[in-house]
């Protein structure tokens, strides 16, 4: 601690934990999710069967997908007590800031929240998914005028959960592209959301804690608050020509661009990326309609010609929200509410293999005072 | 990344930020605080001496200590809907859960949110130091049968705060007493709960973002927690003898005992400890009762005698504040409130030379499907 010991900012490259939940091979370009190849995972599975693949840690049989629908769906009520307490949070609070509040808020009605088990963190993981997305849609005010929307029993979990952020039943082809969306947000090793949910579950703190923090943070403009930027980005843009002006004078100034470049990923393009393009492409096939997908192409090529940097999965996720109808302070918010999958694969393996996170420092200020060597 | 790579669980001893705010000097066992020894301060400042110190690099002048005073005063009431919101709440909720959910919720009353300059921080910190008293007392619904508490403009910061939760305006004494121990409970380097403030932050979320998760953090009874489950362990023997033959046995079954020992200080008595014992031992000669005193000591000689442990801040601030009339399930969130001081001051820090915390993980778990290498 005496300055001599290695110091990483921002432990870039420094192990913090051991999981089995996934894992970014950046050698192989593969992101792992309990031994599967996410992509793979997002052309042939249901984001249901990744939520039972995360917190069960394998791939449900038939009857168990339809146990997972039945769970996350008896629970999809919010209490009503939740919704007044998101209306009375001030008008312009920030979607984030009520999301956070919300799942902070819920913790009180949990009785059991001193159980920390496997099989309770399991159940109530499934109880609080099924919460997700009434609590996401209920966290913008200005959804349906403020007016409480409530599921549709008939409706699958994706295809309720655009329902009650749009107001419209999607159709197959947007329920599909949103589902898939969801499962590639659903994990991705250990961002800063999921490193802060398993620092706070290390004291032995709850689920719901460890979820509110993981909210805070995926809510900072470096890491969940990047696919809202590059919405704006777009239609400050409208056209292909001004979309390359505004890149351009953003190098020129050596402004941050939002959606590009991963520190772990690094010289590749995230594989999710490529998905979500695919997905904008159907999506504009669909509207008859390709101005967005051809701006972004032409911004992707672009940043790869001047500056060598390839998509990241929230420069795809933003126009095909868009598209999807989704408003666009919810971005942030769907993000978290798919990730709310991995983070409690997350906090039940902290729990159950603890050790108090409790990192040093290397202190760079005065020393008024000397006490003598005890 | 490959398994190769040292993994240290915990980040036990890794250096994980450079900071000119405190440090735990093992080697010399002192607290430093911008310079300061930490003990010496506790006998010679108030707690808004502190605040200032933390926040602004350096101990105020007369005439700034008495600007500190007037900023938090004029902040001391709580949003009425923030009063109401935390009534929505189930009436079982912990009051650490109240306090993360309230913390939260102040977050929309901030139009200035997206401004995380240096000065905008500082000004946010008074603020919310300011309506830190109120909100931990309306945290704990049971206090003055749920009608809301107001501060009583002409008493200073600490006696309010007693006062808030107590029903009562405490001696001179017990306010001395009190402002000491949020002093001691101030900063302290980087335990969880701030180092889950400076990884929230470095996703340049805000204040509010960042001291929501800390509060997650500090929940957990391998953190704050445990000044509560001290007071239960001291209420539950009743004398000194019951109080031994509790630990022995807890000792004998290796059950973790709250309140001793602590990962960095190891084999020294934490010396904020010693301040809170001075202080248990005052209180009880003004009430003319040392039997808590006698436990205490009891306690403190027979896990030195069988253990090699030394009682950490927790073993007396718990007493003393059972002595000063704070119902037990506050200890922790006071706990929190002082240390709202230091936490403004990290998330300022990291605000002001951010690294976005990333670290890696070592997978453990299966690979089911290998991609060629690309």
């Amino acid at each position: 601690m005496d300055g001599k010991q290695h110091f990483s900012p921002g432990l870039d490259g420094v192990v913090a934990a051991e999981t089995n939940i996934s894992y970014l091979d950046t050698q192989y370009s593969q992101i792992l999710i309990r031994g599967y190849d996410l992509i793979d995972l997002s052309k042939t599975k249901s984001y249901l069967e990744l939520v039972h693949l995360l917190l069960e840690g394998r791939l449900p049989a038939d009857n168990e997908t339809e146990t997972v629908k039945r769970k996350v769906n008896r629970a999809s009520n919010l209490p009503a007590d939740i919704v007044r307490l998101l209306e009375l949070l001030p008008e312009h609070t920030h979607p984030m800031d009520s999301l956070r509040t919300g799942v902070s808020a819920l913790a009180g009605y949990d009785r059991q929240i001193e159980d920390r088990s496997p099989s309770a963190n399991k159940e109530r993981a499934y109880q609080l998914l099924g919460k997700m997305p009434a609590l996401t849609a209920s966290s913008y005010r200005m959804i349906n005028k403020g007016k409480p929307i409530s599921p549709l029993q008939h409706l699958s979990y994706s295809a309720n959960f655009l329902y009650m952020m749009t107001g419209k039943i999607p159709s197959a082809l947007e329920e599909r592209i949103f589902d898939r969306s969801l499962i590639l947000y659903s994990e991705h090793e250990m961002p800063n959301s999921t490193f802060t949910a398993r620092v706070i579950a290390s004291t032995q703190s709850d689920l719901y804690g460890a979820l509110t923090g993981a909210v805070a943070s995926l809510k900072g403009n470096l890491h969940g608050g990047a696919n809202e930027a590059v919405m704006y980005m777009l239609l400050e843009a409208k056209t292909t020509p001004d979309f390359e002006q505004i890149l351009l004078s953003k190098l020129r100034k050596k402004e941050k661009i939002m959606g590009f470049g991963h520190r772990v990923y690094m010289k590749k393009m995230d594989p999710r990326a490529l998905m979500m393009k695919e997905a904008l492409q159907q999506l504009c096939d669909q509207a008859g309609d390709h101005r967005l997908y051809e701006m972004c192409e032409a911004g992707e090529q672009l940043m790869e010609r001047e500056k060598g940097l390839y998509p990241n999965l929230d420069y795809y996720a933003a126009p095909v929200y868009w598209m999807l109808g989704i408003p666009i302070p919810l971005y942030t918010p769907v993000f978290f509410s798919a990730r709310t999958a991995g983070l409690c694969a997350h906090v039940m393996e902290q729990h159950s293999n603890n050790r108090l996170f409790r990192p040093r420092v290397r202190y760079t200020g005065p020393r008024y005072e000397n006490k003598s060597k005890s």
